[in-house]
């Protein structure tokens, strides 16, 4: 049995699943009898939502971040988490970033500025292999978006927990290695996942590593950015801008002063939305591989935290 | 001899072309004898300024437009005018059209609407497949924009005088052709040349053709988009934004309403700035063509203007 739970696409899953998996009973957890023994397909259920039901056998997370879930009292540690691996959200963060970058190449931001003021200048011409993007994060997501953003010319480096080797894209890990990254980037894209090793990396100390005029592309989670020191950065014009899609506290509290900083571009974490059709069909896929023994993609290491 | 005339980077351009072209003389206009029989290599040299020459044997234009230069009296019709082609400009308007057509796809406008009011609120996510770009003109610029875009995965159509054949670009000519394309397009880039053709060519009846909602990258010229019409397109809703480099009067007047205009993004005419150092390799490359009557890239044809 598969048991879904979503606070508005659920019946969509729904559909989608029980065509891609024939034999199997999906129903919407409202509907679900207690006690059920079944796999959970869910983004971010209501605290206690697993206490009346047998442990699951598997939760599929409807996104690629599980920090949410490692969190919560109600799921037993021996529970197998499998998380979306890219499932289309990698090609929209590459969006994202090339947003993010292109305005800090093309001056968007600055020639904003002079709009405001009704000014007509002509700022240098930057090419693009002279523009430094450092991306934190080399997995599913930054690894996706590194490789393509090497390829489209930008002189691009990276930052992840063990080493990795993509194509034109200088990989840094271990000591030293955010400095360093840091250092030497004109745009930092920031994809990493919330731990407790990530957990404030972007604060005064490590902020105050990026070059003058820098942006920050912050896309991954809300607790790896000290915001306090982000509006210090953007006072002191450290950083440029910054584009935010993730926050400490989500939905964005109307009275925060990032709202209305001109140096601070929000939305309301979409940088990669979870794309029903696409995240049933890999769900069906992974739910078969764990079934049949075979390994599984985004199956959370919790001693790790993603 | 080469006369070198440029308003900034007149030096610049000098020492490139020495250094490229060994045996010729390089001098700045200032410094150049009346009626010196020379090249020319300008941009927009004053009214009357060529009277002062013998009949340049070649103008080597310092930009992809050439239309300033058909529309003056100094300059007999029999004199060669040659322009650059791409030379590091293609690239540029890429990015260009780019970050417009991010812009529509992922609501970037919308979000910065959404953040004035402090509201936090998801829109659908749009995938490329499903944006329809529609490219004004193909040549250097166009066809590199619309074959990268196409590459990108938008659904691209193009527009042009002749038929082209563009791989991935469904492209139109002929009559009918502007109508049909701009009434399945989503964004529309426009990249054309100024021609008595092209004169007003988006007016009121044109902007019209475009579904509701669609947006405008305006990076041709000037004189080719009635910017009354414009306006009342925004005001209507037809178009949700306009991202605009050209102007019919530039530097843009202080006064215009375009300066203020919510849903216009302003730049100063820096959608694809002219590169001194890959302009003048390209120009060297080309005087030594003529001069060997071989076929010249980016020769005018005075009869269709471009
Ligand atoms: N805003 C949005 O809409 C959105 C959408 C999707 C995802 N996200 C965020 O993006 C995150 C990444 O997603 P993903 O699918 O790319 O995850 P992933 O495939 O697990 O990749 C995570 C990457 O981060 C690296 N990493 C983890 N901890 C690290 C540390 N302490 N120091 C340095 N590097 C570390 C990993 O290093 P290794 O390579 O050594 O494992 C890996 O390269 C998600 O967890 C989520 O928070 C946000
Ligand atoms: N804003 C900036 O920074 C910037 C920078 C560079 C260029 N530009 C503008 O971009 C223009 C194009 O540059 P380019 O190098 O791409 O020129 P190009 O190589 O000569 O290409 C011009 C294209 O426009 C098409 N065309 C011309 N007249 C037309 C008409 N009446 N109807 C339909 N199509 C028509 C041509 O059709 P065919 O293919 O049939 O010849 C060709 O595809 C320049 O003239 C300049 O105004 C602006």
């Amino acid at each position: 049995m598969i048991i879904v739970h979503h606070p508005s696409e659920g019946e969509r899953y729904i559909a989608a699943l029980r065509q891609a998996l024939p034999g199997q009973p999906v129903i919407a957890a409202d509907k679900a009898p207690d006690g059920s023994d079944a796999y959970f397909v869910c983004w971010q259920p209501p605290a206690g939502f697993f206490a009346r039901f047998a442990a699951p056998r598997a939760v599929f997370v409807l996104g690629a971040g599980v920090n949410h879930l490692l969190e919560r009292d109600d799921l037993p540690d021996d529970v197998p988490l499998v998380r979306l691996t890219d499932a289309g959200m990698a090609a929209q963060m590459l969006e994202y970033a090339r947003y993010g970058v292109l305005t800090w190449q093309r001056d968007f931001d600055r020639y904003r500025a002079q709009q405001a003021e009704r000014r007509w200048q002509v700022l240098p011409a930057v090419a693009r292999s002279e523009v430094r993007v450092g991306v934190l994060g080399l997995g599913e997501m930054g690894g996706h978006v590194a490789a393509h953003l090497a390829a489209d010319g930008y002189r691009v480096s990276g930052f992840s927990r063990t080493a990795r080797d993509i194509r034109g894209v200088r990989c840094l890990s271990g000591p030293g290695a955010l400095q360093a990254l840091l250092e030497g980037s004109d745009v930092v894209v920031n994809l990493l996942p919330a731990t407790t090793d990530t957990r404030q990396l972007l604060n005064a100390r490590t902020l105050a590593h990026l070059p003058q005029g820098a942006a920050l592309v912050h896309a991954g989670r809300g607790s790896q950015l000290d915001e306090d020191a982000l509006l210090a950065a953007l006072e002191s014009g450290q950083l440029r801008f910054a584009l935010l899609d993730v926050f400490a506290d989500e939905p964005l509290p109307a009275g925060h002063p990032l709202w209305t900083h001109p140096g601070v571009t929000i939305t309301p974490h979409v940088a990669a939305q979870t794309l029903p059709a696409d995240a049933a069909a890999q769900i069906a896929g992974k739910l078969l591989q764990l079934e049949q023994g075979e390994p599984v993609a985004g199956l959370v290491e919790r001693a790790r935290g993603y």
